[in-house]
């Protein structure tokens, strides 16, 4: 299919080698799994959407100053990225309880959280992405103090945009999970820099609408709740990504903008 | 059996009103639990054993200034405490994998940590007693900053004299378990300072013979090794508690100090 040197494949996205040194293809599957690919499936259109979604919200954090891997889109499944040494930590930032935070800790998925929570996972498939403490990210060294200093205070500047973006849509974010790369410094001091990675879209955030509290991502597929794409659809709808009429659901609308 | 009040059953111990205000009697049962409390059964002489280990222990420790909840041993199985609020999280330093850790991580068990760590889990038996991290004690408020600086420091000094006392003895300290307390401090003033609590035994520490790795500890309940109260006696007998000759497997020998 691709004459491009594949570098990694994960469960919903593949990375190729660039055209630039320094640079890497993204590529969105259709793929959906969970509960650490004990169930998968594909759908339709999924990748698509989410490419634009993501897009749209990297963007977005880079004009307030975030910094991150996208560089631009290059068609409807691919955005060009900067290659970066990922931090093996899945970082979730929670503002309702939901999912496996509801399950651990005993509270009720909805419960507002008496504030924002910054966790970490270990990314570890073969572990389930164990949580972890600060503690042990220090101990064995896969981040030092430094870099969770800047992720944690990142996070908490993401989560502030998002939650806002999303309101202005009549959305509840209620969490999301985001990845963080070491970047070399521009300055080509020996530092590094760390940058937002990965994706964000609705197979990592946690997306209710707020008078209906309708969940609008990742968790129709994990509950078999139907009409997953259709949701992901209403998300780029509302953000504008797609026009508001009876065609959103086409996904050959998304891609007339290429 | 007792005219006392009893305040709470746990696992291995009673808690029962004490003779002055602000005390109580803490009784030690044979009871042993596993995983939960799936797995039970009673280990004859256990609680006198942990009674007499315990106290010895928590004596060691305010020597060197850690203040705790002992005052002192009453029989055989009771010893009068300092009643306090318990702050609702289990206190594990490890300084070797093992256990949860272990699986957790994907750590061979034995493996010596890159430093000592300190966890914790939520006490919260409904739950399994889920690990959780410092932002999680802060956002739900179990405990305060201060009290958690408190707590860490105090859990690493106990860590460092309890490695050295059992290296004495030849036997490596793999990991602990501790419980803090609250209490209304001695001037009157508003403040609470933070007490060691509970208990400090086999049943709470892993405890590893240094030349054989032979386990000295409640991992013999856990994984059906055999032969548990006779590696806690050992424990006793190696720390001085016991009288190193034939008759200290004979809990008797305890008994005849009372």
């Amino acid at each position: 299919m691709s004459r491009r040197k594949q570098i990694y494949e994960g469960k919903a996205k593949i990375l190729y080698e660039g055209p630039e040194p320094g640079t890497l293809v993204q590529y969105f599957k259709d793929d959906a799994t969970a509960f650490n690919a004990q169930k998968k499936a594909t759908l339709d259109g999924k990748g698509v959407l989410n490419n634009r979604i993501s897009e749209f919200i990297m963007l977005r954090l880079m004009e307030i100053g975030i910094p991150t891997h996208f560089i631009r889109r290059l068609n409807m499944r691919e955005q060009l990225i900067k290659k970066v040494e990922i931090v093996p930590l899945e970082v979730i930032c929670r503002n309702v309880a939901a999912g496996t935070m509801s399950v651990r800790l005993g509270i009720e998925e909805g419960e507002k959280l008496p504030r924002s929570i910054v966790e970490f996972c270990l990314k570890r498939d073969d572990l389930g992405d164990p949580l972890v403490a600060e503690e042990h990210v220090y101990a064995f060294g896969w981040a030092t103090q430094g870099e969770m200093d800047e992720i944690i205070a990142m996070t908490l500047r993401i989560n502030d945009y998002l939650q806002g973006m999303f309101a202005g849509i009549g959305i509840r974010l209620v969490d999301f999970k985001i990845e963080f790369g070491r970047l070399a410094h521009p300055d080509g001091l020996g530092d590094h820099m760390i940058i937002l990675a990965d994706e964000i879209s609705p197979d990592s955030c946690r997306l209710w609408d707020m008078e209906t509290n309708k969940k609008l991502d990742k968790d129709r597929f994990r509950r078999d709740l139907g009409e997953v794409t259709e949701a992901y659809t209403e998300v780029a709808t509302r953000l504008g990504i797609l026009k508001p009429n009876p065609s959103t659901a086409n996904i050959s609308v998304i891609s007339s903008n290429d």
